[in-house]
């Protein structure tokens, strides 16, 4: 539980540095990250190179006790290199070029930029590899952001091509798994194809799964290029990649495999603004704070990726300046927001930034200081975190390390899935199905039960979980479906699971496809409503309305819950469990708890706008609302804080 | 009044075709269509065929009894052929190339491609012209889908040129034909003018019109281009091809001008939801059944196009996959929507499709069979229709053939126009205004007054008609002229009728130009309403709202309607009538009620959500509502059903 | 206080023209605008002249006693001229080429185009300079118009190297003011900038801000040769331009330092329904005679524009063609629109146009005459004002002269700048902040007061005023600077005044920056407000709503608004004072009273839909409202008119 902070030294003169550090240690930071952003401050123009700043800010910090995260500066490309490469240059999907006067102004599928970046990342891993204050090394900077996933360049087309031949091997077995005999879609070579844009109507969903699944391998290489050179030449350091939020445009599961801690960055006001799984209610309810689950299920999604380790590279300190809106956040919210990090595990929370720049596109995005140097809120709240963190510890009589080591595991898993993600979204049949936003409901409703929730990978092994949720998992594929049926706790999937093959066709038995074996019903048909029609649903297990994706089922399976016309919308017996609906948060929460109470998990009913998380033996609780509310847990000691929690309040408590 | 499918027999193994034809025939299936998008099965490389599948086909069903409806490929050209081809494609308004990646790439003006389809389709007829199963061809497919009409591509600015030169002679006549001095738009020659698209801000409507036209025209040229091959190679056979709902960017006239039926693809559920014509109250409360008026619609209009002759290419049969929302239909749904079609004088209903496809992008598009091959829910009320006719036939008394014969026109005619409906749409002055709109809610007042109506051409003959509607012909030729001052029964035109000339200029004395022959009165000015201002309009003949479009009019008529300030709205005597606003359904049915009592029809106000349409001595009778209503023809004898009708029911009766 | 009209003599057969002339006169008409469309008329194909028809038009108008204001026709010049220099064709913010088809098909940065221009400007200004008819000219027509002011072609990028070359000097500066060092934006010469389109997210702030000033100044250097050539043809007349409404894309306090006369187009009805600064209730109510301060804000900014002399070029005469929706005028809004112009100091007031075009893209839009050559309503109400004003000078004993040099100036100014309204804009934090909208209500509050406003640009003297507002001044030059400290009224600065540098970056100490001298304050951060949040403000000068922009200020001010926690909203002593959140029209109308009060200014609160204005001792009343209102101004005896003043009715008092 260390607090950091991200710091562009290169934006200052040098005469603030030494100030600077100083600073930061009397808040209380021992993090750094410095210099993602930072190309053109090392090589100005071809091969010349001005190492010194870094070298003496290093040295600074070093020497003020601050451990450096290190980025490496390739999401931002000086304009000389670009115009040396200009087919490094990403398309967007309307096929126009995208182009330097901004960042990542770069596709991932050049080879010609790869190649630049394994140049400087070099130059930089021997330069500073065993630098005594470079602790950790960020890759890139936040993949994906502005939208830069996909690209319909050459670069991008050639690339996928030879993702296709080393996938299928013959042009026949491709014309085989896409169906493209539908619309005599059928290709004579590899070379026929062309990237799925621009076509007169949507392209052959398999064809466009493909692609994305190809962009994300991009993606995956890109990063497993830096890697492997910060490896050789940085042993001991860890490696990581700050991610966002509500992206999905990439297997973060993948990347995660090469690197040692997942981050992401936390912005929950500028979220709760901009995204459409909020409702308009929830935005005007949630405006200061952020929507209470917002950080938690990233939080667990991410230490997910990381395996187990996670880090908050930028935590959101006042106001945004990227969302329609950016207000100010309440008071207290930066500290909740750091202690809601801390509760799922994360080991590192750092601000983003040390100090507001006056200049450039984010100059009306707040930092720890103000742009006059002075404090701004968010700092008293970093310096009030530094502290409670101490005073924590010495309650729990645990020294540093050990608090870190505190488990942040939950006894519930929640299947999260790339490639579900995409294959469910590509066609949602009803406008508003989203994947993320489906799983982001079952989520809360298992968060608004009190329950502490892992959020897994489908090649996570399932053992220590008592119920495992699985809320759209598109695919089963033939080793999930093993130990699925190995799987001794309480199975419970939604709507959507086992809808697809592995080529995004029909299974041949219908869906939920290869789980019928666990689960013996068929999916007869979809009834994919309109927002204006959501059908009541109600039975033994709860009532209340579903929306969206409703499947016609038959099964022979108990039913639980119905729908105004007494067809099954929740079934199963014993240990395995089927919705076939998407269904309101007020019902799934109370069918998620009977679940619970199968699995011989204790559930309690939140009050509004409160969370609970528990690591190991300590227990936070999180107030999100506007006013205070009561809440004590049972059977535990108050460690900090009030069992009548102020709003954006925390409190502390330790189980007997 | 017979049945059929669309079978894709390239998508299943060659060991379920036998099956496959045998289930049909147990259904009651008669007609079968194939071929349409098997291009690449045919010829999957240049020169190399393979017909010994289509053949093969042909054989079975031909074996089973099936009549087929074979559908020239030439809507989906393989990637070999495009790429041979590469100005064949299309370009969208923002000067983008339509790539190949799904269907209808290419543009109706490209003589490259035109030679292509010469080419197959020669071939084909050649082949298959005279095989005994081949009842029918269908030419290409769903001309137009996705927005393929207008195309800026460099073959359509050539065949713009050229159609330019052709009508006007001389580059003078076109500049005062377009008033191109207006702007400085003049040209010196026809090489000089460009497509309106991608202009600084609006291209001359006159322009604008052309273009619409010439691209209209290309598409007559294409598709004559195949009926003639067809013609030759396999005389006998009824030449068709399958029109859209709510389309109107090609003269589908003109083209039914060249075939021998009219067909269309009715999909009632996709269309309500995603028509702008329809309120949000309309697409809740008809959701799993559609709109009321909006099959029978365009049952009469294509009709109309099919000189009289009317099938049903592709009938939904269950919920669609490309709408923003794709509910299932009611139960009865589609047996509803069966009957109203043959109600409508329709030979042939055919589902689209006959098995569900497990791939491609129509992969949630239902069928009559699952992608399991189990029968889906449309199955058994196809099923029940084929019983029902025979039935029907039994206690007509009549033979299937004699059943066909019945007459299906009314006595009341709606001019339907293509030219008006581009001329009115490229400026509606008030944004929600659209002609076909406006026809649909003249039609749908008709219709709630239990009247049988023919959408016709304006050249069509107009002697048996005792009311006769103009929504909005724009333009009022001298022929036509002549036609409408020697037309016996009573003429209704509403506003915007006579407002251009066929060059899209104002007519000298104003509108209704010619019209006003007949019709005495002067549009003054117009006043183009905003949707929050719906001023009241009352008279004789009824109250309501008017919106969008509302005339100033200067006239001695007498006035049956008038706005809130007493200026005329509805007007006439004698057997002319003009409506200067567009007003809403309730006073538009008051209205017509009157004429049509003018006229010596009878009319009765109908239950909401029950319809009739009447065919020779049968009383068709629909329920498009949500619960039973009881509903009895007067002076007519029960055939089949019963006078309270279930939601989606259908009741038949004979008249005495 | 003359009428006149546009005419385009070129539309109609020479025939009609002495009696336009003829009825011109009997209407009241004085002016004439004409040739502003007419290249391809004057040179239908290159070097071919055909002055004649234009001799002949002047000679009539001349021969009439009418005046003619001579466009240049360079805002619609030739196909075939077009096809010579295609680089003369501007490119949108995607790319595309904007093509021939309309008008204003070319970019102002074009050389090639500028000496086209030069060409025919010689030529016409040559031979009709010194012709007795020609009183003015008008250059091009609407600047901007269809969104020209910012173009992305190759001239456009010559001419922005170009432009910051100059300005900078060393690309070392331009990095330096841009604060490239944010994301490795620098750049190594001139030459690698690019235009800020296509990037990818959004470019630097200042380089967008750069390249609106650098565009800015291509209109005015494209203005100003036009000016050259007619300065030194056509001696002794009037050069003017017809600027739009609500449109701010280029510097027109710039332009109009070139010019003798600033001019608009004013249509009301239109911009009402188009424009998003009006809320669905304004837009309702006013709906046939438009908002009560639409053109009164814009004639007071024009005027200022124009030095103080103002025309109106282009005044609405019935229903538009080019709004989503066009309805007609009320009864005596096109005489009430005439009035509130002369009120405001219109010497002239021009309508558009003399008779409705039967063709082209403005077909729909009305004239005086209709296309019959019938008048049309808006013909009588000219007729009625002719005949008033003659009235007018009787009763005030001043002849024609004398009238039009009545002062029109008032005694508050709120100052206007382009620059501020760009650097605001580009990053509005919420998104429905604009510059333009937050000085509009501040002007409609203060005109709500019945106070006389000028509007200045920020170079204006500040001498004559009693009080000045600063609405959102973002950048305070040191020569401002020094103005405002010197300026003895009361000052009065809204949120945002101060907040940027000249290089857009946040001042050192933070905003109001160098204003911190006058109003010792330091805004500390923004609360940049979602719409569904305004919280309430109060104190001792009014209560209300803020939102959109709230900014957190320290101050020991004394406050005269606070926010819903205590904190300053509106504070200040003496002469000066601060508003740092926007707030709604009734409390900022509260204040503004006060503020008035302390600069010793009479307000009265009007009632709803009633406006005032005083033009030297004559005080002119509007009734925008639909019902009549009575107001009876104090101290003033009546001169026209009545004090139940009716819907669109006006009435004239001269002060005791
Ligand atoms: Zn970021
Ligand atoms: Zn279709
Ligand atoms: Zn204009």
């Amino acid at each position: 539980m260390k607090l950091g902070v991200c710091y562009y030294p290169e934006h200052w003169p040098k005469s603030r540095w030494v100030e600077d550090a100083k600073h930061m240690q009397r808040i209380g930071i021992e993090f750094v990250r410095i210099g993602e952003f930072s190309w053109s401050k090392i090589e100005p123009t071809p091969g010349e190179f001005h190492w010194e700043w870094l070298a003496e800010s290093l040295d600074i910090l070093h020497a003020h006790g601050l451990k450096v995260i290190l980025g490496t500066p390739t999401a931002t490309p000086p304009k000389w290199l670009v115009d040396r490469h200009p087919s490094m240059l990403a398309k967007d999907e309307q096929g126009r070029v995208r182009h330097f006067g901004s960042r990542r102004h770069y596709t991932f599928a050049s080879l010609e930029y790869r190649e630049e970046c394994r140049r400087i990342v070099t130059l930089m891993a021997q330069r500073y590899g065993q630098h005594p204050a470079v602790a950790s090394w960020q890759t890139d900077n936040e993949y994906g952001c502005h939208n830069t996933i996909l690209s319909y360049a050459e670069a991008d087309l050639a690339a996928f091509r030879l993702w296709l031949a080393e996938k299928y091997g013959t042009v026949a077995a491709l014309n085989k798994a896409w169906g493209n005999v539908f619309w005599s879609m059928d290709y004579r070579s590899f070379d026929e194809i062309e990237l799925p844009n621009l076509t007169v109507t949507e392209a052959n969903p398999s064809h466009r799964l493909d692609f994305q699944r190809c962009c994300s391998d991009q993606v995956v290489a890109f990063n497993k290029l830096q890697v492997d050179i910060l490896r050789e030449h940085s042993t001991g350091r860890d490696l990581v990649h700050n991610y966002m939020g509500f992206f999905t445009a990439f297997d973060h599961h993948k990347v995660g495999q090469d690197l040692d801690v997942a981050s992401w960055d936390t912005y929950p006001l500028g979220f709760l603004d901009q995204e459409a799984i909020y409702t308009a209610e929830e935005k005007h309810q949630y405006m200061r704070v952020g929507h209470p689950d917002f950080g938690a299920f990233h939080h667990d999604l991410y230490r997910g990726c990381g395996k187990g380790r996670l880090w908050i590279m930028e935590q959101q300190p006042g106001p945004v300046n990227w969302a329609p809106h950016n207000p100010t956040p309440a008071n207290g919210a930066v500290r909740l927001w750091t202690w809601e990090a801390f509760s799922h595990g994360a080991e590192l929370v750092s601000y983003f930034r040390w100090r507001q720049a006056p200049f450039g596109q984010e100059q009306m995005h707040a930092g720890l200081l103000r742009p006059d140097a002075e404090e701004a809120e968010a700092a008293q709240e970093a310096r009030q975190v530094a502290e409670e963190v101490k005073r924590l510890s010495a309650s729990l009589g645990l020294d540093a390390d050990e608090l870190m080591s505190l488990p942040s595991a939950g006894k519930v898993a929640l299947m999260f899935d790339y490639d579900a993600c995409w294959s469910l979204d590509i066609q949602p049949q009803s406008r508003a199905y989203r994947y993320l936003f489906w799983c982001y409901r079952m989520y809360e409703a298992l968060r608004e039960l009190g329950l502490s929730v892992d959020i897994i990978p489908s090649n996570a092994s399932l053992d220590t979980y008592e119920l495992l949720v699985l809320p759209a998992q598109a695919h089963i594929s033939p080793e999930l479906h093993d130990r699925l049926g190995a799987y001794q706790g309480v199975l419970f999937a939604g709507p959507r699971t086992g809808s697809k093959t592995d080529s995004y066709q029909i299974p041949e038995n219908l869906a939920p496809g290869p789980l019928a074996s666990l689960l013996p019903l068929t999916v007869e048909r979809v009834d994919a409503l309109p927002e204006h029609t959501q059908p009541a649903v109600s039975g033994r297990w709860g009532a209340g309305n579903l929306k969206h994706w409703h499947e016609q089922i038959k099964t022979t399976l108990p039913c639980w819950l119905k729908d105004d016309g007494g067809n099954p919308v929740l079934m199963g017996e014993g240990r395995h469990y089927y919705l076939g609906s998407c269904i309101d948060t007020e019902v799934l929460k109370a069918s998620l708890a009977k679940l619970a109470e199968m699995a011989n998990l204790p559930t309690y009913y939140l009050p509004k706008g409160v969370r609970v998380r528990e690591r190991g033996n300590v227990i936070f609780v999180f107030n999100y609302g506007v006013s205070p509310v009561f809440f004590a847990p049972e059977n535990a000691a108050l460690l900090m804080g009030d069992p009548m929690i102020k709003a954006a309040g925390v409190s502390i408590w330790k189980k007997n």
